[in-house]
């Protein structure tokens, strides 16, 4: 009787000390191996102080549409075994010609009168990216962007040389004029009477998983209204404002972009979920509601992790947003819940 | 005596249990916690294919004497209780100030014969940082860098932008001309014949220490010889190749830029110590010497973690290098030990 409870009591103890150890290295492993779906694709248009009261029926409408139509596109390419590349970058590019968003052709004014698009794209399955900065005849920056990262030794290009070598490699130019918008000229007025230089609304970004596994992210954005110096924002900084990686997660950020830039956010994210196991949920959140909140730096995220799930973060009253996993129902939102 | 053996099996149990614990969440911490050094300060000249049959002993000993030099102002302002930031500003005007480097004035010729200037600032005690892409007339672009930092709601400026910024602020302007060596134009026409761009040996950087517990790193670069498309590298790209952080260390790195920005290096070695509890010389050694590797990504770093811990890693055959501690004793070395 004696050795049974001996024996019990030491199966007790190996039993405690290997469920100790096990819960210490493999919890949060188990919880990030959950899959979720094989494939999906999710969306921004910026985020903001955006309240309801600020938007007609009307305008809700044509934004809702429009984020559905951009979500539709990638999501076919996807559902078809496409690539998360060719997703992201058909995506963004919807978004980019329509006039609604800050990117594209709805793209702010400079405080000199001019339109400089910025724009990134990132392949989680290597690495390989490609950023342009400060370009104004490139109709779909994104896929300039894309043109550098596939075509270019570089990764990042600015301005006349960035569309120098796009138009070497046949990317669609426009007039500068095709990026005037009413909305973004009287916007410009506005800031210049305060004399601000405004985060506008409606920076555009997209991520997406393929049925092959891998990740994409890739964003798009007009800049600030009325803005000087040259500034470059978060946008085309890789790890900042886009971050792709198999291994992880593929994010795209919109807001504050200074702050994007000083705290690492997208990579920051991702190596929360890498190092300290985190899933993407749990990382999305410490990072734009906790340290971002912390020093003030307005925004948010959007991404997809290699499971499958979605994480639409943002410290705003709110974020044009929205996703489609492989069941095709579209979730389309703009203010908190 | 039973109830004495049983007494100690259960201590014994206890402890086991408790040691596993303890050295499963802190050992780590533990490692890392040991203090090295109250400040100190180390350097980089560029890393590169560089082999000791390449130099006359005349170009050792001025390469070493530079550095040595510029190890001295650096030292001298953290031994006063001078701050991270001024000591790294400092040091890195003094290579700027050199021809021996591909920085300030020593910087290479783009493919049009120009000279575009790169740096990037950061502070670790706040996240606070500056970088500028693309300029020409400034003579000290790491101390333009750092005017974008403090006097500037931005983190990232461009070409004119920036540099109109910097003459409103009273930043010392030269004549272009003032960046022309020799030596640069020789390598832009070797260049060209071979129709090459070159990630020539020489983007200084530097990071340091001080008395008060913060950390500061910066980087300076004259960019690719015979570079095109307005090619912006690692250099202004925080996180990639520039990073500094209170809570782990402060990084400045040089190579084959590209390759630094997919892989987000700098930020790369502040998550893993910070998240997965590696010391610095161990994060530094996993990327420089592992990931990069894999990916035959050239190159090297040079930093300080915030307990005085040196990281000197390149995976190239030199790297211009050195390091003073409160100790006072200058280490420099070019070559592979």
């Amino acid at each position: 009787m004696k050795q049974y409870s001996k024996l019990i009591r030491n199966l007790f103890v190996i039993v405690i000390i290997s469920s100790l150890l096990v819960s210490c290295l493999k919890e949060v492993k188990e919880r990030s191996e959950i899959k979720n779906a094989d494939y999906g694709i999710v969306i921004h248009g910026g985020a903001g102080y955006m309240v309801p009261e600020w938007y007609s029926e009307e305008q809700i409408k044509a934004y809702e549409e429009k984020l559905n139509e951009a979500l539709k596109t990638g999501q076919s390419i996807l559902k078809n075994g496409g690539t998360s590349l060719d997703a992201v970058e058909a995506t963004i590019k919807i978004l980019e010609d329509s006039p609604l968003f800050n990117a594209g052709k709805g793209a702010v004014f400079t405080s000199n009168g001019k339109n400089e698009l910025d724009a990134a794209i990132m392949n989680g399955a290597d690495l390989n990216c490609g950023a342009v900065a400060g370009v104004t005849t490139t109709k779909n920056p994104i896929s300039l962007a894309r043109l550098v990262m596939e075509k270019s030794k570089h990764v990042f290009m600015a301005r006349e040389g960035a569309e120098k070598f796009g138009r070497a490699n046949g990317i669609e130019t426009v007039d500068p004029e095709y990026f005037y918008t009413d909305k973004a000229w009287h916007s410009l007025q506005k800031a210049k009477e305060k004399e601000l230089e405004n985060e506008k609304l409606g920076t555009v970004g997209c991520a997406a998983l393929d049925k092959h596994g891998n990740l994409a992210a890739g964003t798009s954005t007009g800049g600030m209204t009325n803005k000087r110096f040259g500034r470059i924002g978060d946008v085309p900084v890789i790890g900042a404002g886009t971050y792709a990686n198999n291994a992880t997660c593929a994010i795209s950020c919109t807001g504050h972009g200074e702050f994007f830039i000083r705290n690492v956010v997208a990579h920051d994210i991702s190596a929360l979920m890498e190092y300290k196991g985190l899933t993407f949920d749990e990382a999305s959140e410490k990072v734009i509601n906790d340290k971002l909140v912390k020093v003030k730096g307005d925004g948010g995220m959007i991404g997809i992790d290699r499971n499958g799930n979605v994480a639409m973060k943002f410290n705003t009253k709110g974020m044009f947003r929205g996703f489609i996993l492989e069941d095709g129902k579209p979730v389309i939102k703009i203010f908190k819940d």
